[in-house]
């Protein structure tokens, strides 16, 4: 499977929501304009999204919502389960080990890591926080694919590498500072400082 | 003043903290190649973005690190105070009200609100844990500008919508769910669902 565009993944995502309550209230067709309509999109842009990865639509009856919920979930690797780590466990790292709804589409948190002594050997929600000295040999054991990034910005560079080089090559980042990571490791950030700073733009410029 | 894309609001927000490093380092002046290195893009790009609010630079001197630094504050609306309330004091909305260095740029979070009678009341960091039936009221007492929303999903149309009558003109919404709102009203969304499957699909699609 071929890797899509960022905007078309991220519609993907959406499209995906609004199947699956279009699945719960029993529809088994969807239309085109429909998903525009959820999505705050064109039915043009619908269909070019889902041309992408072959024909499912039938003119004038629409999408299976089954097949087509099926195949998104495919694209977007939701048919399977993913080992999640999170290093860092104060407030943000915390909130996402218990995020809600999380496991329910794949996403396994199977270990938290932290560096403060006190905090090591605590439980948090059915976890118990580890060490981070031993990241990379339980990273390995554990199978992560996926790691959460909750430290403070000056550490984020340092706990990234360490992770790459464990075989981690794929980082939700919640820390402002940039990373220099290889090319095969994806990044996506969660700056709420920069989020902020877009909110104060647009109601300093009015 | 005049509101600027996206894009480049972001590189500021970066431009500015290697400003700041640079400042806290001794050095009075920058040039366009040194930030473009830091910000991992091009010394013409650096001058585009800083050319939309007239001429800094000298030729072979560069910028004033003091003097852009001042200026892309001033343009990111920091050279004030914003009120922040948080909406929601789960996991994540009590992460945002102790969330490191917000203050020191300006934004102070004056209330969080939560529904649970069991969490009404009680202390978070220096605030007491308000009702959210008095949001509005509230809102105006304490001349908020920006709402964190940190409510469940199926709640953070109804909640956005009180703000906005309130008078917030800034959101930053960590609901997955689409917001119908006002035009004067901007949204900025943390979506952590969408993210991992931005990664979920990265790793499925190698």
């Amino acid at each position: 499977m071929k890797k899509i565009a960022e905007p078309t993944v991220r519609r993907l995502s959406l499209y995906l929501r609004f199947l699956e309550d279009f699945e719960k209230a029993g529809r088994s067709t969807i239309s085109s304009g429909e998903l525009a309509r959820s999505g705050g999109t064109t039915s043009a842009q619908v269909r070019k999204d889902l041309s992408f990865f072959g024909s499912f639509g039938k003119r004038g009856i629409g999408y299976s919502t089954h097949d087509l919920t099926a195949h998104i979930r495919e694209i977007l690797g939701l048919d399977r389960v993913w080992h999640v780590v999170i290093v860092g466990a104060g407030r943000i790292g915390s909130a996402m080990a218990g995020y809600y709804g999380l496991r329910e589409r794949g996403f396994h948190v199977v270990a938290i890591f932290d560096a403060d002594p006190r905090r090591v050997g605590q439980a948090l929600d059915d976890l118990t926080i580890a060490d981070v000295r031993h990241l990379e040999a339980d990273v390995r054991r554990l199978h992560a694919h996926i790691a959460v990034l909750a430290v403070p910005s000056d550490q984020a560079q340092g706990v990234a590498a360490r992770l790459a080089k464990a075989g981690v090559r794929a980082i939700l980042d919640f820390s402002t500072a940039p990373l220099t990571l290889p090319e095969h490791v994806t990044v996506r950030r969660m700056n709420v400082p920069l989020e902020l700073e877009a909110l104060s733009h647009a109601l300093a410029a009015r």
